[in-house]
């Protein structure tokens, strides 16, 4: 087991193995945080996983309830939380609860904000069951849901009291979940670690294997990563934003496509714009995009923009997004292969642009 | 001008002083919390008070909106929320915005939320407009909203930026609402200050008459006592519960008339019940309850349960209460005015024949 200790305002530790999900409820015993758990899942996975996992706490002698909601992004608005928060309350709950997060990085934004709220907050563990969620949500400790104007808009800066990460379960997901976090993995390459991006590169085909020992390694490298940007920026004023590479035209082209295109996959075109980006500013020191380029699609990941969206309604997107500050478009560029750096307002030609290019043939 | 330093994790103060209203642009400026001011505020207020707050910001430069909810306790939920924060999406408020909860309790609690998850926070000044609000939600950080099981069951703590109170709008309210506001300030009284108990049997014909002096001191004095209580226990964890004396009853019987009884009034009788289940279960040291129905009479507030209300319903809604702990009702009793204790579930038996008896006659 690889063990992680995020040092957040409030620290705790990520648990890396497989098959730790059989271990959780002894070790929820020891960290004691409430007398009552309200486990949390959305349909799909609460038939995968969590039937199972009420099984095991209820063996191990701990009082805990499933509260199930429709599995997708389309339930990630308040009125998911606010019927999650009617049945727990119905059901007893109060503030000595706790609330187990078990599924993607839906179910982790939304039982966190639910904890984050319940009662003004009540502990929460998370058990993030995609490799999206294990890399990305397990650390930061953002929850939110979305609004019809767009996503995350709604939310709060909440750390969970432990996270479970079992890669063992992985395989019990469709295929394109995997490449989905991939995609994120190389970010982490790409902003913070060469090191991690050779890895990848080495051994993109055991990773799609669902090789163990590869993606302990992988995850764990993300989530320290990760972790490392958090612990000097908890609420996001600056630093923390180079996490956003990639996601600048990555949301834009996943708003545009009307959220039909997984997460990752939009963040593997967008990290391409944004290597193309760099270098048509001059900002890149060396050429970065065929080495990535060739990275992403060793991991069977886009590198193109698909041709039907229309390039006006990308760009339009990118304005709306929520990292303009100030009025000022934001973009997260490389210097090196690890070494990021800010840039505000490229040119809109430009971006026009490269747009144009990934969509072209 | 007084000024009180609240001391809690983010500290911050609150200015007291008639005529308020008018210097609040010039201070935010100094503040500089942010670039544009979502000014919050209910239909009532709103025109008594917001129209003009719009226009003094307008005036000294400031770039602010009034966002409107409709009056009332009933517009405390997450329906409000969603839809005042879907129009500051709409109106482009970003991270750097700051929101102004210009109203009373439901106005702060409600606006003070929106607030903590906005784009997962921004920053927030209360304009408390009501005495009850000035003395209670200044202090503590608590914000929320409703669910139809029960009030405040969703919320966050979250400290405003600063806190503008003004007690020369008080004469534009109801005069229901300074008396409404006058319990919590004998409560005070009750917890900690027996000083401030002796000024409010002193001069309570002066504060039934709106004199500015003793006003504002028995406003510091409330929000004096409840910040050094709040800044000992911010997470409600023990010792903030003595703020809870009148509270358990208070709640149920409010509960019970179904919200048709202002908050304080029933805290009246609430503390009337908790002074009298002090003396019969032998935990005073002195009479109490004889000289605080006298105050509350002074104060032209009730002392005994309403007829019509149902013994046995008002029992069921004590259990409901959020304060059953881990399943244990506890009440707040006075040992001495000024001496609050904790009693663990006192006899059902001796409850129900104090509310028959506060019925009687």
């Amino acid at each position: 087991m690889k063990i992680l200790e995020v040092k957040t305002g409030k620290p705790y530790k990520i648990l890396i193995e497989g098959g730790l999900l059989t271990e959780v409820p002894e070790d929820l015993k020891k960290l004691n945080l409430g007398y009552r758990y309200a486990l949390i899942s959305d349909s799909q996975v609460a038939e995968l996983l969590g039937e199972d996992l009420l099984c095991l706490l209820k063996e191990a002698g701990l009082s805990a309830e499933l509260f199930i909601f429709p599995a997708g992004e389309a339930s990630k608005n308040m009125d998911t939380v606010v019927s999650l928060a009617r049945e727990m309350i119905r059901a007893g709950f109060d503030r000595k609860c706790a609330v187990i997060a078990l599924g993607g990085g839906v179910t982790g934004d939304l039982a966190g904000f639910l904890a984050s709220i319940y009662l003004r907050g009540v502990p929460y563990v998370q058990i993030p069951t995609s490799l999206l969620a294990q890399v990305d949500s397990s650390v930061g400790g953002k929850t939110g849901v979305d609004l019809p104007e767009g996503k995350n808009l709604l939310g709060t800066f909440y750390q969970p009291w432990r996270v479970y990460i079992d890669y063992g379960v992985l395989s019990t997901l469709p295929f394109e979940h995997l490449k989905n976090g991939l995609a994120e993995v190389a970010k982490y390459g790409c902003i913070s670690s060469p090191e991690l991006f050779e890895f990848l590169e080495q051994n993109s085909q055991k990773l799609l294997n669902y090789d163990a020992e590869s993606l302990e390694h992988i995850i764990y490298e993300s989530c320290r990563i990760k972790a490392e940007v958090v612990s000097r920026d908890e609420k996001e004023g600056g630093l923390r934003r180079i996490l956003n590479f990639g996601h600048t035209l990555g949301h834009a082209i996943e708003a545009a496509a009307n959220y039909q295109i997984l997460h990752g996959l939009c963040v593997s075109i967008g990290m391409v714009a944004a290597a193309l980006l760099s270098e048509k500013l001059g900002v890149a020191e060396e050429k970065i995009s065929p080495r990535l380029v060739k990275l992403l699609e060793a991991l069977g990941l886009p590198t193109r923009i698909p041709q039907e969206l229309e390039t006006e309604e990308i760009l339009s997107f990118l304005r709306a997004d929520k990292k303009v500050w100030k009025g000022k478009l934001i973009f997260v560029l490389l210097k090196k292969l690890g070494i990021p750096v800010f840039y505000e307002e490229p040119p809109k030609e430009l971006l026009k642009e490269i747009v144009e290019e990934l969509k072209a043939k």
